[in-house]
């Protein structure tokens, strides 16, 4: 594991709860020492940690900030070149792409566990973390699935559901419900506090519910909207096209039916997608049309619960 | 009372809860004959309930939707033209518009109890549903504040806190705190919802808490929203300014802190201003400069929670 913050910490206590042999590696000395008095198999050399990964064979995980990664890759390419290597960052094709240029030869799966808490730094880890949470495990075209069901196997042995995804397909999807929503909340905090103390005295539900993630870390808001700027740009006009046909309307005919109501579906889409499930879908993981397969069961909105011998199985909700 | 609504129904029981001597009118049957049938004084001639109001000089309230105040005024002004007038509709400036326009005579004072469920009908009434809640009671410069303080005590007397406003603040401060959030959640929902089964599947707290409104019924935000339009329109153009600019931003350089600097700054200004009460404020209703205390109070997040005698107690938040 390198990194041993929020989510990097919580992995650690995760996987050895799993009866997973696993060490880490941080550059910050606070969370590295910390992790060594609850007695993990820590060290502050990154290095030191990816050649015994190297060694050993071990799947390496890397659980630094987007900005951190070409670093961390750069010492990957180094020392365990051809390891079988997955991340967690929160954007996909950005890690895909440093992973391609600074590290051919590694097999890597991108992931993301869709789990976090506000808080930060290794004593904010919990093993439970994953319990239920969706966790990204990224498919491409030349992904190997023996590799894929390594990475997806570990996030099952942690409590997680696997969704099987391209990046681009995953990324494209965050930046419409965590991303716009971010930026969403951050333009109706900004005016409403415009508003002044009497605006804040009459604020009720949808005020407060619709700003509750703009009181989030800003540093983790930057990181992750910045870092899906390509996906979050067309997502963010198609908002700004709404919105301005909404303005557009309520200024010349005084009329806003097809927003609100556009609206109100879109919120019955949510409540629809959550009630039906269908449960015992199955991918043969040595099928020829295999990634095809797990592709097409991320995007009908499935999840893996389980993978028994070289079958994927998953429910699509 | 005129219209035996959600919060018509509601008024009628929680006033006839505090001991009030209490009829109403609903020209629908559906609702008439569901009062009736819980033992209440209803009826579903309009004309009736107003000419008992006129002759015992009793307090007519219209809990009537917006597009039916004018007609309703229209009776008002035939059969209780002098009559103590208040109403409970969600936006201010165009009832007073229409009261000054078709019964000039009567002695209005602009209520909003910002309290309401997600249903509607008598039904759904409930004496609790004011208790805590705020409720704006309109002062303008020719407030009687005789009448002012008769309506106050209706609201103090269902365990309402009254907010002293002009029409024009309140509507300002909604289309803010209630108005612009209902539009971001339908334009959310809309966006959202276009990402298929997989965005469904993936979204997490930040899309449910954004889009949660979007689930109102399309009719009520239409109406609250469609009928708050002067106020509305401005507050929409600093949205779209702020998102346009955080597109633009992410665009041109990548980077989104100033929104979302702003946004996490607008967050702790809700968080400070719930924080900070500043309890036993006293506005004295017989004083010359009455009318811009009572303002002042509001303007500054404020609410009386008594009135003792001719002094209003309240607190600042």
């Amino acid at each position: 594991m390198i990194g041993l913050g929020l989510i990097g910490g919580s992995l650690v206590r995760a996987a050895a709860g799993a009866g997973r042999a696993v060490w880490g590696a941080s550059t910050s000395e606070v969370d590295a020492d910390a992790a060594k008095a609850d007695g993990y198999d820590v060290t502050t050399d990154v290095d030191e940690a990816l050649a015994r990964a190297a060694d050993r064979d071990a799947v390496v995980v890397l659980a630094v900030p987007l900005t951190r990664v070409d670093d961390v890759l750069g010492k990957v390419a180094d020392r365990a070149p051809e390891c079988l290597l997955t991340d967690v960052t929160s954007v996909k094709s950005p890690v895909l792409d440093s992973v391609r240029r600074f590290v051919p030869s590694a097999r890597y799966v991108g992931g993301h566990p869709m789990a976090g808490t506000a808080e930060s730094g290794w004593r904010a880890g919990d093993a439970a973390l994953f319990g239920g949470a969706a966790w990204v495990a990224c498919v491409e075209e030349d992904t190997d699935l023996a590799a894929w069901a390594e990475v997806a196997g570990l996030a099952l042995d942690l409590g997680a559901h696997v969704v099987p995804l391209p990046a681009a397909s995953h990324d494209e999807a965050v930046a419409r419900i965590s991303h716009l929503p971010h930026l969403l909340a951050a333009v109706l905090a900004a005016v409403g506090a415009q508003g002044g103390p009497l605006a804040m005295s009459l604020a009720a539900g949808s005020y407060t519910d619709g700003t509750r993630v703009a009181g989030s870390r800003p540093e983790l808001v930057r990181a992750m909207t910045e870092g899906n700027r390509d996906a979050l740009l067309p997502v963010l006009d198609e908002a700004l096209g709404k919105l301005g046909a909404a303005r557009g309307s309520l200024a010349s005919t005084g009329g806003l039916a097809a927003t609100v109501n556009a609206g109100h579906e879109g919120a019955q889409a949510l409540a629809q997608a959550r009630a039906a499930r269908l449960a015992g879908v199955r991918v043969s993981l040595t099928a020829p049309d295999a990634r095809e397969g797990l592709i097409a069961l991320g995007e009908r909105g499935g999840r893996i619960t389980a993978i028994a011998g070289d079958t994927a199985v998953g429910e699509v909700c």
